[in-house]
């Protein structure tokens, strides 16, 4: 069931300033080298001989290596391995080993495969490049440099590691224009490029035309020992098998080295074998430091296969280096000064430090020149695709641009007390469907837990490998490789809005993914059900107790719990527009979202602009509070009742919903004042959580009332009252303080 | 290198109750059956003929099935099937469809194949057991009741999932007598399990002699689909397939149904053969549910295998139930009061709801009857083994019985500030290199980067499939992995205090492994060196910002952050008597213990004393200060700095450590207003972390410096400046409170 937007929601973009960005830094382009799409699936001729272009919309873009032979070649690649070596020295830190290793695939990759631009490194239809390795940072800056992206200066390279540079540690996509995804976290990478080659899939499924093809484009990785020891990997890669992303091709640079050692001592296993088992192509090449034609032929051979591709590539850490090749010395530590005197005699160097022979800048300039060429090829194409087909080009424009279709919020639904009480889980399923249809570029699925977390989207089918074209992801369960796969999506198209969903307490599993989507600033939404003791009898194992605080303390995301069904469509709101940095930072903040499990009323006071401010006034607003409760989710009920009976002594009582601390704090003092006076010191916090932290709110003198141990497996509601999260507590706390 | 103790050190346990609890229960037993060691080699004979024992202390202890028909054995099976249905429906809460399919294979291993002695749970010697599918927890209820364990009662199977029954709804080791590990969480149960070998295999070797085999059993595991997508069962059954645990048998229930559906949806790849190219044996019983032979075949070929066996059992999730069967529907919902009829009608079942044939008492009581033998042969190779190997006999029952060397802390040094100021990592390595010396069950290792967590144990060579009596763990680049098979070590023999290492960051990487640590009391230690933005250049993906707060907010673990050489001594003293229980709730408490890259000088006023107390005063401790810093780790001696200059301008300023705030929050009111004086109200924090929580100890008149923001990659030393963590910032904040 493909999508069918109105014309009126999508084909409008509110402001669209990255398209018009996009367009014009297109139109300045000329020339192209095609082959027709039929060709495509024959073998290309390689080497000195290129292909010749047919100019037809209908074309798959075709890359063709420059003329140079292999002196030419490993001059270039000597390059890129002494560039990093003198960057790791001039900052006294970083890793030299697998550039000098990886120098040799890495050309090849960018400068006979790679279909990019340089100079417009967001060309939508770009081949994407994934240095799951992170450590090897400098091999990529080394790369962008001499293929010319202007993120990546010369003067960049000698500020490796430092304050306020283009070149931090590990490659930071918010840092460096070019690259893709923010590396380092071993195994994050070759997940996130799991997730850009899944979105490729479904995007060429889903607006590809027999006579028109916008989308097609592939993933590259490199990844180490490392990567593939992590189980994030191995999640990442089943999935990949499962959905037959043909289009993900990864090198694994099997260098036999890592910190510990040599990987014998504890990485023994048949990668290859797990990897075939795993449903992908695998192929091995021998010698990855000298033998360019069997690498070539591996990517090739790799681009024609329908599965994954898996190239072991056994290469020298530290190549060059004739004291320190091949252990773990030269992984991370500069080489030295006397080291690197060897090394540049033993590879008959004659060049000075972060001096680059400016045959090779033609050489790999080559970038340059054929990606210009691809990419006003394929604008032209882009231009013919509009006209005809207007309405998947308005799709397909909201997510190339990230602009939101105008009046998208008005999808979301509003409640009244009179609306029967529902488990916010049930809430964010009409929201999820809701936005669905209003957003093309909102998709996503659930670790194995779609009936319970209710994440559907009833309007489209499963994305599967033969159905790529449908927006119901199934992740199996493996959340730590679903989260790394959502956020490859958010940051293959910035208007893409993944979700992915499991159960609150399984955060733990994927921490390191929400972390990341935070710090590099991808907008995915994590849907998370099933928030509290609430959830009663699979316990304490399913129990989130500390989850609530653990995300509040991260930084650049949002940590959203709504008590009903306005709040809710509230969270959603929010989660969207900080998705696509619509906050006073003005970056993409991703959300974690907690549901409950259980039902809950519809509250008179809530709503979507109140949610928007954080923390707001629900109950007895109105003059100074005798007392105020600031409750969350399925406590909020209680605090209500709770302030009534209060109420009924004769004494003022506020109810404050915090549906989300980070947004309270966006807003300016006056705000946070009218919602918690200063001079109102007696507070109560109620939470099915534990309270650290909550004395920011109920200050030296408040109580908080929360769950400051693990749960128990029991009934929902006998827990509650076993530990004390009741009315009559908020009740008798609230007494105290009065 | 195998470790050789004093026996000062060792054979005078501190207080030997648990030791002196098992020798009592033991002296009890009669009889047993025993093969020689030769014969173990053989296959040995199975069915309804038994093996003649021989009685020597040199035999391996075999176990023999109990004589009964197919019949007889399906009675049993149908018991554990109907009992597990009864209880998930008196409950209205669970998941009968797993117990119903593996019902047949797992009364194969509890009544044919392990050795076990229901009435002694805790016997050193026993096979292990662990359903890592949890949820399918009334399996493992009816097993343990039908067998005998006198934690499961018939009325405990009535109060499933009910507040304080000794059935929760997952198996639950700290609830339940006779469970060994907590599992739900899917995949930890399967990665404690290769702990849990691997500490039998460590122990075998170490302890077993020519002549007298102490330590011979086997672990058995029941694992599901969801098990096997989850990255942390790849990472853990790689290292098993590495250190080749020969004596790791797991069955894999292959039901093809998982809660999403089929697992067509998300799951294709060919388990078996992953398995293989992981170094495992495996094989596939194409049908669980009625063919006994092929299963018990494969068990015994499992156990012949010198590798770990994978055996992948194709059953039928809720076999016997008409309508339900093979559908998702009998996954995790009772049966109801029709399918529950119609499911004894189709299985020919006669009996009532909750009703157990004498006669399948009479079977399955096999297993009191034989393991009470085997406990009584063990116990007298053991009582010879004290006499001829007196001093292995020490160090192993320090082991078995968890009790803690008399004078073990005395191998924690002191420093004074004229010792060279150091990195806490490296203190951190002192104290792990001491305390392996000093305590025979002390052992552990990291994940790929033991020279840059500093945790090599210098005095001990590597565990590895060939020298498994040694004491250092490679764990790969498998945190999730690590920490799990950590927990399982440490809830193999109570007297394992079993570290694992990584950066403090990587935390998030093995977050649930490091609850179920907490949840379960496994006291493992966890060593998190790099803890903050001082380690520099590596950079935001490197640096921890909200850890500290993370594990604050996490029950029943201790956070130490010590900040010279003498808190770390502390620490480690308080991570040790935590993980032995010493503290107000008398269980086992797990310690995430965080330590520097970056060197600190050595304090005149730290001490291990202090430490135990949490928060404790280094300075200005006389009188009432008039402001008070509260500072933790590195930032302890910018904040003593900060109060010296405070103190040059002629007011009076104290400085409070901040080392471990549960340890604080243990202390009595008197103590913690010692340190924090309540009218003292002028109070500043400084961490290198996030600020959330503070306003616990600064109240809302302090001020808390730190950072509320991801890191960058730049110099240490610069990341302060420009972050505002400086002496500076301290006394500007100070002065501004007093």
């Amino acid at each position: 069931m493909p999508t069918v937007m109105s014309k009126s929601c999508v084909l409008a973009p509110a402001g669209c300033q990255h398209a018009a960005r996009v367009s014009s830094a297109r139109s300045s382009l000329r020339g192209a080298r095609l082959v027709s799409s039929r060709q495509a699936f024959r073998p290309a001729a390689r080497g000195i001989i290129a292909i010749r272009a047919q100019a037809a919309p209908t074309a798959t873009i075709e890359i063709a290596p420059p003329k140079a032979g292999e002196e030419e070649i490993f001059k270039a690649i000597n390059t890129i391995r002494f560039l990093s070596i003198d960057g790791v020295n001039k900052a006294n830190s970083g890793h030299p080993g697998l550039p000098m290793g990886c120098a040799p695939m890495s050309y090849l990759i960018w400068n006979e495969f790679m279909k990019y631009n340089p100079k417009d490194p967001m060309w939508p239809d770009r081949d994407r490049f994934v240095l799951s390795a992170g450590h090897g940072s400098m091999l990529q800056y080394s790369l962008m440099h001499l293929t010319g992206f202007e993120s990546v200066q010369l003067d960049d390279l000698k500020q490796f590691r430092q304050w306020g540079s283009k070149t931090p540690g590990h490659p930071e996509n918010f840092e460096t224009k070019g690259i893709e995804v923010t590396t380092g976290p071993l195994g994050q990478g070759i997940a996130n490029a799991v997730g850009l080659a899944a979105a490729e899939k479904h995007l060429a499924a889903r607006f590809n035309k027999d006579d028109m093809k916008i989308v097609d484009h592939y993933t590259y990785v490199i990844l180490g020992d490392g990567c593939n020891m992590e189980g994030i990997s191995n999640e990442a890669a089943s999935l990949a098998g499962h959905w037959e992303l043909g289009k993900l091709i990864a090198l694994y640079d099997d260098n036999k080295i890592s910190i510990d050692g040599h990987t014998e001592i504890s990485f023994t296993e048949d990668v290859n074998k797990r990897f075939e088992a795993l449903g992908w192509h695998v192929q091995h090449v021998k010698d990855g430091n000298t033998d360019l034609s069997a690498m070539r032929n591996a990517i090739e051979a790799a681009k024609k296969d329908p599965r994954p591709s898996m190239i072991k590539v056994s290469t020298l850490i530290g190549y060059g280096s004739p004291n320190k090749a091949d252990t773990h010395d030269v992984h991370g530590a500069p080489l030295g000064k006397d080291e690197t005197a060897a090394t540049r005699e033993n590879l008959k160097w004659n060049y000075g430090e972060f001096e680059v022979p400016p045959e090779v800048y033609d050489l790999m300039g080559h970038a340059q020149k054929q990606g210009a060429e691809a990419e006003k090829k394929w604008d032209e194409t882009w231009q013919q695709y509009k006209s005809k087909y207007p309405e998947e080009a308005g799709e397909y424009e909201s997510i190339i641009s990230g602009d939101l279709p105008s009046g998208w919020e008005d999808a979301l639904p509003t409640f009244t007390p009179e609306d029967k009480g529902l488990a916010t889980r049930l809430h964010s399923q009409t929201m999820l469907n809701a936005l669905a249809t209003a957003i093309p570029g909102f998709w996503g699925g659930s670790a194995d837990l779609a009936p319970s977390n209710m994440t559907l989207m009833k309007q489209f089918g499963d994305f599967q490998k033969d159905t790529p074209q449908e927006r119901n992801l199934r992740f199996g369960v493996r959340e730590h490789g679903m989260g790394a796969i959502a956020n490859g999506i958010a940051l293959h198209s910035p208007g893409f809005i993944p979700y992915c969903a499991t159960f609150f307490i399984f955060t733990d599993y994927m921490r390191a993914s929400i972390r990341m989507a935070a710090l590099s600033h991808a907008g995915t939404l994590f849907v998370m059900t099933h928030d509290s003791i609430g959830l009663g009898e699979d316990g304490p194992t399913h129990q989130p107790v500390e989850h609530l605080a653990s995300f509040r303390a991260m930084p650049n995301i949002l940590m959203l719990r709504p008590g009903d069904g306005n709040e809710t469509a509230g969270a959603y709101q929010a989660a969207v527009l900080n998705a696509k940095g619509k906050n006073p930072d003005g970056v993409p903040r991703p959300s974690v979202m907690a549901f409950s499990r259980q039902g809950m009323p519809n509250q008179p006071g809530t709503s979507k602009e109140g949610v928007m401010k954080g923390l707001y006034t629900v109950h007895g607003g109105d003059g100074k509070p005798d007392v105020i409760f600031i409750a969350s989710g399925s406590e909020l009920c209680l605090a209500i009742d709770a302030a009534k009976e209060i109420e009924s002594s004769g004494k003022k009582a506020r109810v404050v919903s915090a549906v989300c601390w980070e947004l309270f704090e966006d807003q300016d003092e006056a705000y946070k004042n009218s919602v918690l006076p200063p001079d109102v010191t007696a507070r109560v916090s109620v939470e099915a959580g534990c309270t650290f932290g909550w004395e920011r709110y109920v200050g030296s003198k408040g109580k908080s009332i929360g769950v400051d141990r693990f749960g128990a497996s029991a009934p929902g509601p006998t827990l509650y009252k076993e530990f004390g999260i009741t009315k009559e507590a908020a009740v008798a706390a609230a007494q105290s303080l009065m």
